[in-house]
């Protein structure tokens, strides 16, 4: 295919993720070593994101990326496509933006455990009371991980231009296209975030909200804005763009509620966070909101003094029955069907490589096929 | 000089602070509207961080890169150097990337008030408070302001790229010069704002960390980074770019520790913050770690008791005497004097446009001749 490095390109297609683990681990690398020529204590503390990075999580968002990229169809112009070894240097970047959307949305919601280990501000936290340090542990906690979330932000757009203005081909031209998806992406996932405090903390019970974070929060930067971003990097004509970004809507609300089950219902031994933290976060997911809405009128009360309440597993076992018997549960799983289905058959109408396209579907089975 | 825009250059090089006033309206303006696309509630919030960026500062940041872009002497390549209002658009981004250190800030010192103003999270908080909104108030007032300062981090390097892109001689070579500027000041900045954090958790008390700190944590971002970036888009030589970064530094640092001197002496009336709150926070800065290296024992264990506590005016003043009496202030201003004539002096021996020299001259005098 387009690639003239002597990768084996037809395998870093279908199974990049130990190629987006080196180009995470070389270039948080060589950040490290520019924190430390400001001071050891700044590598030190940064060591803790390199670590969350390189330690955890399934690269979702540029394995997403790289098999759109893989999946388009070269334009056949090389002003306006990357290399192999760009695209996944530039989508592995998308990992650090989830880095900050993590750190930050773990001291937004208090959650004290991610990935089966004590979040990022708790962690920074118990190392202040450890050593006895002056001050609240919490705050020295919570100030760090603020840092560390503005630092992976501020890499994360490193990385990305790094990786497009080393490429051979690059023009400004191509360049503004790769970075204005980038930057919408941005936008979308922070917008959607403020958007989710601000139905919590207003108690939206509508069933439109929820669809809208789920739209922007997670969907625009889970699977949208990758496959584009990828399409963009392969130089993929305006209908390919199109196609994928309708598989990645779809694809990444599904995703999403997926997650919102799991939230509830997941098993804390596959989820790595505690069983029912979204009520007792008072989350205003579909799941819920749509629970809130056809539940009666008794059972609909009940359900809304258990969200953000400290619940015994007894209250927690009767906040479940309610999803199940409003109907909640059923509309979500069929929800999470209708969406699959449409996202999938995006594809279908879309010129593709076919073991690109294969590995599009295999992922979005990924996605949404979790145990719940 | 090198502006074929038709804008008076002369005029916008001596005083260009209401078109980055324009710059900064226009791009934020055009951001809103893609927020309330996502949704209106989310415009609303970032309409707190356009009335932050738009109602306040004296554009300090963008006013040095552009005096240096000024000060510069042209290249003569024509695609190594950029047109003035490229710059001053360019330029103008910093005041995002203030904005968001100083959201993050002052959730991280849990300042309520930000020029004479209540601060970013606290005036969220009285929203949520004032509405009477579930769950926490601080809680909702922090989370916001820790999304609404990722999104001006976010923008500004949206605007920054948007300008750069525009440019019509931009070339990717250009672009990667301008861009390793700006990135290696978001490490620094970010940096030196984690040492400090760690700096008051374990009472460092040495001089060394506090000149580390105001080295990178603000020379870099305010003066030397600013500087340094304007000179780059002028396209001026290696030479040129030396002296305005020695220039930078040192005035970056003398600016800061005139701030060190307003954090314990200022006028509330004046800095719009107040009085004492540098001892209050238990600030570890070169003014108050020079007492406790020279004091007596008895009054360095005073100051020691006064860091990070309550204070009332009796004791205010009391930590104020030992700090004049230990001759902490006395070396604090001797600094700030040595510091100013090191960084002017760099100016003598480069090769600069007269006007812009004399621009440069000018916000130097200004940056460290605030009363205290």
């Amino acid at each position: 295919m387009k690639d003239a490095t002597g990768t084996d390109d037809s395998r870093t297609c279908s199974d990049p993720a130990s190629a987006i683990q080196r180009e995470l681990e070389s270039f948080l690398s060589r950040r490290r070593a520019s924190l430390s020529e400001i001071d050891g204590r700044c590598s030190d503390i940064a060591d803790r994101l390199e670590r969350f990075v390189l330690g955890g999580g399934k690269r979702m968002r540029p394995r997403f990326g790289v098999a759109a990229y893989c999946a388009s169809a070269p334009s056949g112009d090389p002003t306006a496509s990357a290399d192999i070894d760009t695209a996944i240097k530039a989508l592995a970047a998308l990992e650090l933006i989830q880095a900050c959307a993590l750190i930050h949305d773990d001291i937004i919601d208090a959650s004290a455990t991610r990935r089966g280990l004590p979040t990022v501000h708790v962690a920074l936290s118990s190392e202040h009371s450890d050593a006895e340090w002056s001050g609240n542990s919490d705050s020295y906690g919570r100030s760090q991980a603020i840092l560390l979330g503005d630092i992976a932000l501020a890499w994360a757009d490193e990385m990305l231009s790094e990786a497009l203005l080393a490429c051979p081909t690059m023009s400004i031209e191509f360049y503004r296209r790769a970075h204005s998806v980038w930057a919408n992406m941005k936008t979308e996932v922070l917008g959607g975030q403020m958007l989710d405090v601000h139905a919590e903390a207003t108690n939206a019970s509508d069933l439109d909200t929820p669809t809208r974070v789920n739209r922007f929060k997670t969907a625009a930067y889970t699977i949208e804005r990758p496959v584009h971003l990828g399409a963009v990097l392969a130089g993929a004509p305006p209908e390919t763009i199109e196609a994928l970004r309708t598989f990645g809507v779809s694809m990444g609300i599904a995703y999403q509620l997926v997650d919102d089950m799991l939230g509830v219902f997941g098993d804390p031994e596959v989820t790595g966070k505690p069983s029912g933290d979204d009520i007792r976060e008072g989350k205003r997911t579909l799941l819920i909101n749509y629970a809130l809405n056809r539940a009666s009128s008794a059972d609909a009360a009940e359900l809304t003094r258990a969200l953000g309440a400290e619940l015994d597993a007894e209250q927690l076992a009767r906040s479940r029955d309610i999803l199940t018997a409003s109907g909640a549960v059923n509309h979500v799983h069929e929800e999470i069907e209708r969406l699959t289905s449409e996202g999938l058959s995006a594809l279908d109408h879309a010129t593709l490589d076919p073991a690109g396209e294969e590995t599009l579907r295999r992922l979005a089975g990924q996605a949404v096929d979790r145990a719940f």
